[in-house]
């Protein structure tokens, strides 16, 4: 590693001028969803396009079906040093209702909240722009010292991560050889808390099912019917009860095959973090884990698979009472993969499990809602480490190792389609209210963000 | 018992006349649920007074908050003879969508529908002006041939019966003396087949539950919550799973307090209708039955109680999918109750049941649905054998004594508030497709109607 000192103070030195193009930026109202916007998702590109290029990027806005990615390249100092493609978006959400941001959405400003916080006010300062940006003025002080990147850099922008991405697996498909670099850079995610950097390193997959059981070929009257017909509503509850043993395990055969336990150093720095049940549950109005026993809940929600029903209807459900028996009841079941779980093999289990408990005279459709495996990132990579260290430099506290649970479906896409791991590191804070009113982005985490890229990159570049 | 044949060689020889006043009483569209048919409900109301006065009937218009009950009566032939309460409807279902019609509505007309049966088409002929005016001419022919009635007749036709009856229950109560007799004679039922007449005589019970589950206070995403977070649906779909056991039998405690198993003979009966699990089932597309186990599916939809759930909701029900965990889910549910099984102690033993599942950290909220006893009227008093006896005589094959899965309010109301019991007698069949268009009713049910009624007052009447 190099001595980075001088970097930074650029970096310091020029926040002023730092801010002042995230404002530019945050100032475009590239909201991806709304077709009256088109032209300003164009705009976000080409201002993007018009900055890398100023800072050396062989940079152009690349059209697809929707809106336009960036794609830039610049060359690192070294020729054996390693490649990163970094990816972020510029698209943002919508604003409404507008009437409940205290500031205009699309003229940031620098506001103090109490505390000794400043924030960046303004729609997309944390969700993406402002995260996106950390790591272009990492850049830019890079090149004002030394003139050179430590580390070869191909950035991609992309303008419909708020609508679903529908252009971005072509893309990558298209343009693959162009894209691949050693690892990915992802700047999207959120930091532990205000002192706490983490880096996310294990996804957990997912597998969605829809089933439906038919039984009788009408609705029935229940005074005549019942206690002979069939009921679909009785025979889906008694499949859903199935899925969980009393201790919370799921009971599928073969389930937890590809389920590794959390190495102890991970569950043991986990148990640092102070996230407590109470804690965790008591900002959604619950107080009791509910999952399997004996697992603290950050290993519930980021290294555990569950099968978890999202949604279940079937019957007479209006106001007052119908004494039917359904001819149909259905229910969206889904199952968080952790580690090497199929999720072919989940589905397939499940569905073996629905249909031996279906009676002979009745029958039951599925529909597949997705697919996607658990990315677990190795925990103690070089690359891993190496940014965990570089960012431990930065903050008050350490960098933590953290499991999310949900998935990131660029994560996903560079693995599969890049053949290509990613580091995900992220400034945002939970009270950033992203997607909602008065979003924000601390002024702590543009600043220390970008001083953490620098760190990062220069980490990356030694050997 | 005398001897009825000049009585029933009367009724034979009016028949056509005897159509012809149950056709004047179709031709008016007495729809008791359009306001628009306000008056033609009254006038119905004004042509049955008529008839009966010109029967010898003391009978009058008696206004109520809707549409106005018809109250008659007629002394018997002699002091001691039984007292009777003659129930019907003269108001009828809706006719839409008339296009579907064959024939006017309301202009009823005989038709021969092939295989030896003559039927009588238009809305109200089955249901139900055709069944009562049988026992109306039923007491034509008895009146002219003996000059008397051989019982004592109170009759009550309702207007509201297709609109639930609002001003029943404050006008029994309000002319509870008036109306009480030994029983009442209901005619709005069907026969078992076209050669064998029914009498019910159980009626299942039916207490209704609405149960709604609270977790978490607001919808949680399945991948941040997932395998920490209770999930409403889990804990109701294990609530309802578990009301059942193996062998289909209700687990909550005590449930089968005050069920009576079905006498021997009865059920040795039933068994001899020939309504097997397959054909019974068969009609709605299934094969299968599915309640308690080792009981025939007359037993289980007569004689058995049940619990069923008519309706289920909770978390993302649309198309697609959401990886929602939800923070509400609720079910309907209803137990069809026999014999002695007290409404309230069900309910409270649901509730106890539920609570017992729901953890320290979620709630349940209840909502209370309707509570009806079974009516079970004894298999072999005196009035029923009477009343079996005289249909045996007048069919091709004997009566039965069967159960109906559903209650019937009037019958729990005329034992509530006027302290007597019913006997439930009538000539549909199943195929009269009452509430639909074309609704018919054979001839063969309305002149040996007429008959049976002629046998059966004057089995009641023998000591």
């Amino acid at each position: 590693m190099t001595d980075v000192s001088p970097i930074l103070s650029t970096a310091d030195d020029n926040l002023t001028s730092s801010l002042e193009r995230l404002f530019e930026l945050v100032r475009i109202p590239s909201i991806s969803t709304d077709p009256a916007y088109k032209a300003e998702c164009r705009k976000a590109a080409e201002w993007l396009v018009r900055t890398l290029e100023s800072l050396g990027f062989a940079a152009s806005v690349r059209d697809t079906a929707g809106h336009p990615m960036v794609v830039a390249h610049h060359d690192a100092a070294t020729k054996d040093a390693p490649h990163v493609l970094f990816y972020g978006h510029y698209d943002v959400q919508p604003v409404d209702p507008l009437n409940l941001w205290e500031n205009d959405p699309f003229e940031p400003a620098v506001k103090d909240i109490g505390g000794g916080r400043q924030v960046i006010t303004g729609r997309g300062t944390a969700d993406d722009k402002g995260q996106l940006m950390t790591f272009v003025e990492a850049c830019r002080a890079y090149k004002a010292v030394n003139g050179s990147l430590p580390v070869r850099v191909t950035i991609l922008f992309e303008g419909e991560e708020e609508s679903g991405s529908p252009s971005l697996k072509p893309f990558l498909d298209a343009n693959a050889d162009e894209l691949k670099a050693d690892y990915a850079l992802v700047c999207d995610t959120s930091m532990w808390d205000r002192d706490t950097p983490a880096i996310a390193a294990a996804l957990r997959g997912l597998v969605g099912e829809e089933i439906t059981i038919t039984a009788a070929d009408r609705d029935l009257h229940s005074g005549l019917f019942g206690g002979a017909a069939a009921n679909p509503i009785h025979i889906l509850t008694d499949i859903l009860a199935g899925l969980h043993d009393e201790t919370g395990r799921v009971t599928l055969a073969g389930f937890y095959d590809g389920v590794e336990e959390t190495p102890a150093n991970i569950k043991a720095s986990w148990e640092t973090l102070g996230r407590t049940a109470e804690a965790f549950l008591g900002e959604v109005g619950l107080s009791i884990p509910s999952g399997e026993k004996g697992r603290s809940v950050l290993e519930q929600t980021w290294a555990r698979p569950t099968a978890e029903v999202n949604g279940i209807i079937g019957g007479y459900t209006g106001d007052g009472f119908k004494t039917v028996i359904a001819a149909k009841a259905s229910a969206k079941v889904s199952f968080r993969l952790v580690g090497e779980q199929d999720p072919k093999a989940v589905r397939e289990t499940f569905r073996n499990y629905v249909r031996s408990k279906i009676p002979a005279d009745c029958s039951v459709e599925f529909h597949e809602h997705g697919a996607s495996p658990a990315i677990q990132l190795s925990y103690d990579s070089p690359v891993l480490t190496k940014a965990k260290n570089a960012l431990s430099e930065e903050w008050p506290k350490p960098a933590v190792v953290i499991g999310m649970g949900g998935s990131i479906p660029i994560v996903g896409d560079f693995q599969k389609m890049l053949g290509m791991d990613s580091l995900l590191v992220g400034f945002g804070l939970t009270d950033d209210r992203i997607h909602s009113p008065n979003e924000k982005y601390d002024l702590q985490s543009f600043h220390k963000g970008i001083r953490s890229w620098i760190r990062i990159l220069d980490a990356l570049a030694a050997k």
